[in-house]
């Protein structure tokens, strides 16, 4: 009988627990697995915003001021996870703080709820978080509380995330498609497009000749920037009548969905709507409209004319809002219905797709 | 060549778009499609109380008093989706309404993060959402917002959803582990294990003889009614000191994180813990500990001794508290350990899993 010898440099746990760089089920146990990743790997991530959230609380304590708030939530499941100028963790903390934003609102707290593929390396989810806790600290606000599930390998794909939000919506800002009236000017807050040609660049492995970054920013510093600049907020009677951010759909959604909500039509100058050219020739060779490609850190705003200098002026003062721009104008004519006229000097209808030109970009 | 025939019944549209039963891609694109899957599926299911998020908002807009507001979130994953009492519906809902009343918060509005594989049915998802805006409403507490996913088939396992919500604190009410003092009762406001053992029954197929059912069930309402027997919440003096909701990880986890995150010891004696029959003798069968099961409709509060009896009257008042009792004390000895006196009168240490015993439990 052969001799066997194990060298003890081969031996492997045969539970690999602590040592595991992969997440196993009972990091989703709410035992001491889970404990052990929220003390080790989130708490640490998250930064000192995330003292309220600790390990054993099942909710986070905000102190608001009386009057409203806005809650919000989304959930990020874009493949691949990395891209360029990003990944999931900042879309997950911007998308939110943007959609918050949009009603006018300053984020006070925002939630993270992790759903992992069993077999997901810690150190792809602990960049994850890492990234997560710089951009929440860079908007100035704190992940405040989260949850975390694990399941079996094949059925999740790696990592999904939501993230949910609340926001203090400043006393007499007044912000909805409702406001929204013929002779609005239509503003962009900057290049369209950016965010979907870089994830299909890596998705589709193309390279188009210049690295497309994701656009990737939270927006409510701008927001502010824009309601001061409007100066008007504090009497119910704000300037800046809506605003969306054209994330899945692109533009040409955010505007479709206004014009039906209010009831205007829209009429949009293609021309005058930025499109980078990495952006255009990477749409081209795609077949991809970027008017309907994802945007992650730009908004558009419905404004009344009277206000319009003033507010853009604020904005290209802005980081996030250095390229805005007039795109076009809200009118009484065919209401529900947006419209372009293209630099051919021809006018087209503007309809959004029935399903997605991208799947899983956010 | 023989002639081919199409008998017009058996003709199937090649593009299975608003005709499907099934969930295509399309749904999470942000399009015309995920528009419809809001307003025929979505908005029906959840009610009047979702009138605040309809499809064309990004956010929410609720309306608070000065003061503490609780923001909590969980993802759910349980399979299989629906189980005996309930499905993941009510789950998602009532959970994210107790994680909010263990801080004493009364739910003020919900979200709801959808995750679908391609190829759910749809008959499923609106029987689900159908529960989500049943279990609100009975909670009295809207879906205000929400979001949906879709990921391909393979890339998820049929649906997941994240509710986050927010809640209103009232004032003087000061619940937390670092008021756990030696001396305070532990009280459970119901029998133990139930719905592990109903979800572990249909997962492994098995007959019990007696069918356990979830106890899924929101317990805003009896910490309502808890905190008003004590009646001295108002001066910030409650004598409900902390609350928690044993979910994963079961009765065990719940007293193990106070002891060790209050710096206390506690005391259990284990022939006071309600555990049924059935889920006695489910978790024989199946090796389980009962006090380690998870319950969806449970609290584990700590009480001064003065307000024990006060506080205990008004739980068996109270459908969610009606099996209430007491199973222990905080003790000054062997902190950040919870020791169980068993049936036999001998003591052993209570610790928890290190992973978890049931996977996608919740």
């Amino acid at each position: 009988m052969p001799e066997v010898t194990i060298d003890p440099a081969d031996w492997v746990c045969p539970l690999p627990l602590r040592e595991t760089k992969r997440i196993i089920m009972g990091h989703g146990g709410g035992g001491i697995l889970s404990e052990e990743l929220i003390e080790n790997l989130f708490l640490p991530a998250f930064g000192s915003g995330s003292g309220a959230g600790g390990p054993s609380r099942d909710s986070a304590v905000l102190t608001v001021p009386a009057g409203r708030i806005a809650l919000s939530t989304d959930s990020y499941v874009v493949q691949p996870l990395f891209f360029p100028g990003g990944n999931i963790g900042d879309l997950a903390v911007n998308g939110t703080i943007n959609d918050l934003a949009m009603s006018g609102a300053q984020p006070l707290g925002l939630t993270a709820g992790f759903i992992l593929e069993e077999g997901l390396e810690l150190e792809l989810l602990g960049r994850i978080a890492q990234t997560m806790g710089k951009a929440a600290d860079h908007a100035g606000v704190g992940i405040v509380t989260g949850d975390t599930k694990v399941v079996g390998k094949g059925s999740a794909d790696q990592l999904f995330v939501n993230t949910a939000g609340v926001g203090v919506i400043p006393d007499g800002v007044d912000i909805g498609p409702d406001r929204v009236r013929p002779g609005d000017d239509v503003v962009v807050s900057g290049n369209v497009g950016e965010h979907g040609v870089a994830i299909m660049s890596v998705r589709e492995g193309i390279d188009f000749g210049t690295v497309v970054t994701t656009d990737s920013a939270p927006l409510h510093g701008l927001v502010a920037a824009m309601l001061a600049a409007d100066g008007l907020t504090g009497t119910r009677g704000g300037r800046i009548h809506a605003l969306r951010d054209p994330t899945r759909g692109g533009l040409v959604a955010s505007v479709v969905e206004i014009a039906r909500s209010a009831g205007v039509g829209i009429a949009l100058d293609e021309g005058a709507i930025p499109v980078p050219e990495a952006v255009a020739s990477a749409c081209g060779f795609l077949g991809l409209d970027p008017l309907q490609v994802a945007n992650e850190g730009k908004l558009v705003a419905f404004v009344d004319p009277a206000a319009t200098e003033a507010v853009l002026a604020a904005m290209r003062q802005h980081p996030e809002g250095a390229g805005a721009a007039v795109i076009g104008r809200v009118v009484a004519e065919h209401p529900g219905m947006a419209v372009g006229r293209t630099s051919f000097g021809t006018t087209r209808v503007i309809e959004r797709e029935l399903g997605e030109q991208l799947p899983r970009i956010c």
